[in-house]
């Protein structure tokens, strides 16, 4: 590699981010002559997002929906990975700074994604945590699976009704398969777990500011979705706005109405932002940004000025004709992975162009619909003109997932545990770990020790804490 | 099962920890009639110990080897499962108590077993994470991965040899395991997956004070083992003593030679102490504890003075004749699984045997024999006289590690994958999670930015820092 990187300088590709977008570029352009490949992420696996939410509901492991980048691409001899995080890009220089050292590109493709926002109110954060990392699927596997343990010990009924109340906001894919699988949860797999609690008691709240669930979806899949969900024993709110999130305390406003619940556990599944690095290139190439901070990209997934530079994926706002209802306003296009994965594939086919000294039409996404499931046996699914709901959608759900998730890494027998664990609606990977668990609050121990047998009264010198 | 408590009280037997001991005591009482069991343990899970080392190395995820208890037990309807923390017992009033609540007790199970140690050196702990909870194994396997990461980056030859270089403390089991399996993922799975090291240059070092790894096994299959660690590629030193392990230095003895061997990833496998649940109840019930602090305990497994105060698994100090070298001296029994196993069933027989008025006779240790797998394909087991090694003594091996799997929880699949990925060499679950990651050390980015293209200097407020 190095040494023919010596004898006839190659065409440097760098790429930022190992997502859909840049995998796939990465795997696209692998194989291409008198090129060079450095994919950089500050993970070292590739994470398959879609899934994430079943790792914070405790149906998958981490491991089950993460490859990892040297495994994936260890086929590619041009590429190579580079666990390191991007801090800057110097356009003059053609460089990207990392945090370990700089590297000098010849084309530069920026994936970084977008990361979920408060809309200015950062500081629900903590009490409402979002869900595009890992560790955001495992903090809300904590809470969740943490919730249900502290209600089975609270003898409150106020408090542990808190504890069995989960609030979703955002009604969006991901808000709408968190609730669905909460409440398989609650109404199924926990069912008889506990012995002083009744799960079944569990409220499940979604709440969604516009007018209906699924907002991006044709309207009556969406009806049929809030009806899955309703059937599921979730609670739907649309027209309803979060006004504030304190002290277990969701604040929500409906119309002219405010109510306050009580809840535990809140998941926030609304809003995203753009990662840093669209700031990185407004800054260093005068991109443009959109209201979320998404990078307006030229036809070609290009900056304007600077035709070296693509940004494509999550992070990146490229307008295109909406087939949907009025097909007169240009819409960008959605967050999803096929998206992603298109534009990857796009770049590297004009990048191999160029370096025939051709060109390449302007990217096209084709539309491949889109998938969101409900809970347990129900999705619904759009594929241009075809709708489809229920148990038939969820069926092409399933496929789609296995067939995505074996490409990338031989997970098929993962993905048949986990379908077995989904028929016996068997949880797979409950686990609350981390001693930082909200159930183990430090106690003041010598208040509460039991008065000490004289026999042994000279033995205690400090406070015993024991393991159990 | 709260009713029939009241009408006709039930004999109450608790029981202090979820692992092999607790478990099995909770299964075999669990039908009993006029019983109300309450298991206790501060995780949610039941945990899969002997397979822990696969976790820290990559093979296996955390969701593979564990099990909710609720899930367990859920069969068991005179079984109460509660995650909390128990911190005292009072023997007079038979209560335990928790950090929640008081529970009290007819008959006590504490199987609370041991944490690592370092023999009076805790600053070590730092340094040298050691092995027994599901945290170890991801802070081993972050280190581990990591490790090569870095290594990957790094330009100086003498850190990068550092970052290459893995010791292992201690080879017993553990050990013995960790060694392998690191000779494994370096020599094997991660050989193509890096451009600018040769994973195959990596230094594992196994260190073990006594004469032989593997002591607790005859002396042939202890030359064995050592055999099959060099063929792996592993460093074996025996008689060499750790005096002390800092700044990424490890301080060896070997007789009178002293040696500094420069590692960045140090694993303890050396040593262990029982759980602060053995001074409990040598403060409250008298109980004697030996050097390592584990409870000695009668022939039936209770305490002297406290004939309804059992302690079983790692955390007694059961004294038997041993069958080995010299059968003069009693030995206590090892702190493997099948003795925590049998004792937790002997406490449930005894337990119905009382309460039919009736008496059974001293626990005796069915001695199933041990296993110790090294690396891939081989391992040594000893079964009374029988002996075997290698590949065959490998199958035995894995073919008792999926049965009591497949008992705990239906692994089967998960299983099948990881043969899968153990004949195809192929790492299962090598994510390094975690923001704090050593490998994303904060950077002055300030000092290292590139000057701004005067077009937008006007633009950059804060230094800039983008995910990738």
């Amino acid at each position: 590699m190095e040494n023919t990187a010596v004898e006839t300088r190659p065409h440097r590709v760098v790429i930022v981010g190992g997502g859909f977008g840049g995998l796939y570029a990465a795997k696209a352009l692998g194989k291409t002559k008198r090129v060079e490949i450095t994919l950089i992420d500050k993970r070292n696996f590739h994470l398959f997002q879609p899934l994430l939410y079943q790792v914070a509901t405790g149906k998958l492991s981490p491991g089950d929906i993460s490859s990892p980048l040297r495994a994936i691409l260890s086929r590619y001899r041009r590429v190579k990975v580079l666990m390191d995080t991007a801090i800057d890009i110097d356009p003059r220089q053609q460089q990207v700074k990392l945090n370990h050292t700089t590297l000098p590109y010849d084309t530069l493709i920026v994936a970084t994604g977008v990361s979920h926002h408060y809309f200015g109110n950062d500081q629900w954060a903590e009490a409402a945590p979002g869900l595009k990392t890992l560790e955001d699927a495992l903090e809300m596997r904590k809470r969740i699976f943490g919730a249900f343990e502290a209600a089975e010990k609270e003898s409150d009924p106020e408090r542990r009704r808190a504890w069995l109340t989960f609030v979703v906001v955002g009604g969006g894919p991901t808000g709408v398969e968190l609730a669905g699988a909460l409440a398989e949860l609650a109404f199924h797999t926990l069912k008889d777990e506990f012995h002083d609690i009744d799960t079944t008691e569990t409220r499940i709240l979604l709440l969604e500011g516009l007018d209906r669930v699924l907002p991006p979806y044709p309207a009556d899949l969406s009806a049929k979705a809030a009806d899955s969900l309703a059937e599921l024993g979730v609670t739907v709110r649309t027209q309803s706005l979060v006004t504030d999130i304190a002290d277990d305390v969701v604040t929500v406003r409906q119309g002219d109405q405010t109510e306050q619940v009580r809840a535990k556990t809140i998941l926030w599944a609304a809003g995203v932002k753009a990662s840093a690095m669209g700031k990185v290139l407004a800054a260093r190439a005068g991109a443009q940004l959109d209201r979320s901070g998404r990078v307006m990209v030229n036809p070609d997934l290009s900056l304007p000025e600077q035709p070296n530079i693509f940004v494509v994926g999550d992070l990146a706002h490229f307008a295109h004709q909406d087939n949907g209802a009025d097909s007169s306003e240009k819409k960008p296009l959605p967050g999803v992975a096929p998206v992603a994965m298109q534009q990857g594939a796009y770049i590297a086919r004009l990048v191999q162009r160029r370096l025939q000294g051709k060109t390449v039409p302007p990217f096209h996404y084709d539309d491949v619909g889109s998938l969101a499931v409900i809970g347990h046996h129900a999705a619904v699914v759009t594929m241009g003109q075809l709708k489809v709901w229920g148990f038939p959608a969820w069926l092409i759900w399933i496929f789609v997932h296995i067939y995505y998730l074996i490409e990338f890494d031989n997970k098929l027998l993962v993905m048949i545990q986990w379908l077995w664990n989904y028929f016996t609606r068997k949880g797979g990977a409950r686990l609350i770990t981390w001693e930082e668990s909200r159930l183990d609050e430090p106690v003041a121990v010598e208040q509460e020790l039991q008065p000490v047998p004289e026999r042994t009264a000279g033995e205690l010198k400090t406070p015993i804490i024991a393991d159990s």
